[in-house]
């Protein structure tokens, strides 16, 4: 089959990242029998450079008519004098919106090979950690209506926090389906002892779950999370989330697995269509010198064949072929901290071919 | 002098760690030639059985007209089937804004003595740890107006995060003046890349820090400090934050010491007004038999000396007396995972009063 994918490769470490991804992919594609054709567009501070703007129209046009996009790592030193909303950053606040991913998926994987560089006592981790925080994207407070006003304390500045039932209804519906993937199980985190916006969070989902009766929902606040989170994180399967407690408890999850360099994300429209990209940043202090660790990006490469395209034996071939690559001792330099065979970018893209 | 302490013992294990509170207070008294004068007030649980009500008039006065509140905990099963708002928790709300109590401090030290029980490696945590959050306690989301509203979407549920100059200014000066007395870095959390509310926060914040020319401000977003705390929790001292963010970030540095039943807190008011009590709640289970780690309402009690009566010697010398007891290889049963001595509430209290 063919398979329409945007890529787009940004700044400082992204292009040498996707060029190691769109290699797995094309080697899935002649061992399955698909096609996969690239477009690549500018996006970040390669298409300010380029156009003046970090998100021209063609990179939209050409986003919406493919079935899914692939990014590398948008920014860098280099824009960041730029105001605020003139940086390359904005490219993927724009892309969200315009390309409506309102749900965000942020695995959380403790790779067994990976286990010294985890911050956690092993006790605490054995059997390893394979975690997913789905996180509401486009909605809460980070959108919300925000200014300034006269209060009886002076002056004051607020956000609002809202949440339409309906936006709470489909990033619950992408949690339990996810959850039926898996272990079924979903932890739904709020504040429902004290917010009115968590108390409808949590009526909705508890809606939802009537649907996936073979799904055990748990509902938790987002300070008992955060604490759980180092205390037993085993625990979690499927974590669903608003906006901002999803910010705050993927980076939380990312941090217990020790080995951000490794970790991909998915953030999904309604439909099938994903935008998928590391969730590293761009590392311009690395870029072009062949040190940067390609694999969270091949591993987001394999989320897109997973959720956008349904091919999940191509996915387990890629996660497998990575672990392998893992258990065969060869690490980048940020995995390095206790020891094994060095691997650049390249490398680690032809050791994964090879085991593919 | 004469110091007036309204005493509020609560429920579950509530009663027993004060008692041993007040007798560790009381020999202070003696050493020091002071004159602790207690009160005992009802609130929570104990307040519903004896009044009907969870935080009656009288014990509101009597902490207004005393120098400082200590209290042991509220709640548990017997009350839970009642309606959220006749809860005994809700004594602790009706507390903190009867009194004004607007800075909450949470201390997070990790003591050597009980460092197997933390869930952080070794190499993270070697030396120890000494942080504290301080949290603004009385506005922000939780307290901001909340409600429904039809939109585009449908029905929508909304609550809004607000904070005065006045507010974040107050706090601020806490933290700071904090800081003077501790090792002179301030870390400020907000998410001031998306929020109007931590735009403002953090430019008061920065408004403050220019009369404490010695004090060192990080600032630092919300999602990256839940992340820092697991990496690189030394790198933290006093940490000033808003109440929601205060709430996650206080419990997670909680958990990082591995040891939640040795932990105090105090809530100040303007002035030097203050209530004190342990982070641990009312643990029905094991109330009425001496089983309850009494040493995180004596270390509250050590932090009442010194914040709101200024007696700083008194209070290192307690702290001393709890540390040389774990040093001694004591330990109460939540802390016997590692072994030790065991020691009952009572046998606590007798050992850090020997101590002394
Ligand atoms: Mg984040
Ligand atoms: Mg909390």
């Amino acid at each position: 089959m063919n398979y329409k994918i945007a890529v787009v490769p940004g700044d400082g470490i992204g292009p040498e990242v996707i060029d190691q991804a769109l290699r797995v992919l094309d080697r899935i594609g002649e061992k399955y029998n698909h096609n996969f054709e690239y477009t690549k567009v500018l996006a970040g501070g390669a298409a300010i450079d380029a156009t003046g703007g970090c998100l021209p129209q063609e990179t939209i046009d050409i986003c919406k008519a493919s079935d899914a996009v692939l990014l590398g790592a948008v920014g860098g030193w280099k824009w960041d004098t730029l105001p605020g909303d003139e940086r390359p950053e904005r490219a993927l606040l724009g892309l969200r919106k315009e390309l409506g991913l309102f749900a965000n998926l942020r695995p959380a994987i403790l790779f067994d090979e990976l286990s010294e560089a985890c911050p956690l006592k092993p006790e605490i981790t054995a059997g390893g950690l394979d975690i997913v925080v789905v996180r509401e994207l486009t909605g809460g407070i980070y959108f919300g209506e925000k200014g300034f006003k006269d209060t009886d304390l002076g002056p004051a500045a607020y956000d609002v926090e809202q949440y339409a039932e309906e936006e709470v209804r489909r990033i619950a519906i992408v949690a339990f389906d996810m959850a039926m993937k898996r272990n079924k199980k979903v932890t739904s985190v709020d504040k429902a002892n004290v917010l009115e916006s968590s108390r409808l969070w949590r009526r909705v989902v508890a809606e939802v779950a009537k649907d996936y009766p073979e799904v055990e929902l748990n509902n938790l606040y987002v300070d008992n999370t955060a604490m759980q989170m180092i205390l037993n994180p085993k625990q979690f399967d499927v974590i669903v989330t608003s906006n901002i407690f999803g910010d705050i408890l993927s980076d939380e999850a990312s941090q217990i697995t020790g080995s951000i360099g490794m970790l991909p994300s998915a953030s999904l429209a309604q439909g099938n269509f994903g935008m998928y990209e590391p969730v590293h940043g761009s590392a311009p202090d690395i870029a072009g010198q062949n040190k940067a660790n390609p694999m969270a990006t091949i591993l987001s490469a394999a989320m897109m064949l997973r959720y956008t395209f349904g091919l999940s034996n191509e996915a387990d071939a890629i996660e497998a072929a990575v672990k392998k690559v893992l258990a065969d001792g060869y690490r980048t330099p940020d995995l390095m901290a206790n020891g094994g065979k060095e691997m650049g970018t390249k490398e680690a893209g032809d050791l994964i071919l090879a085991a593919l």
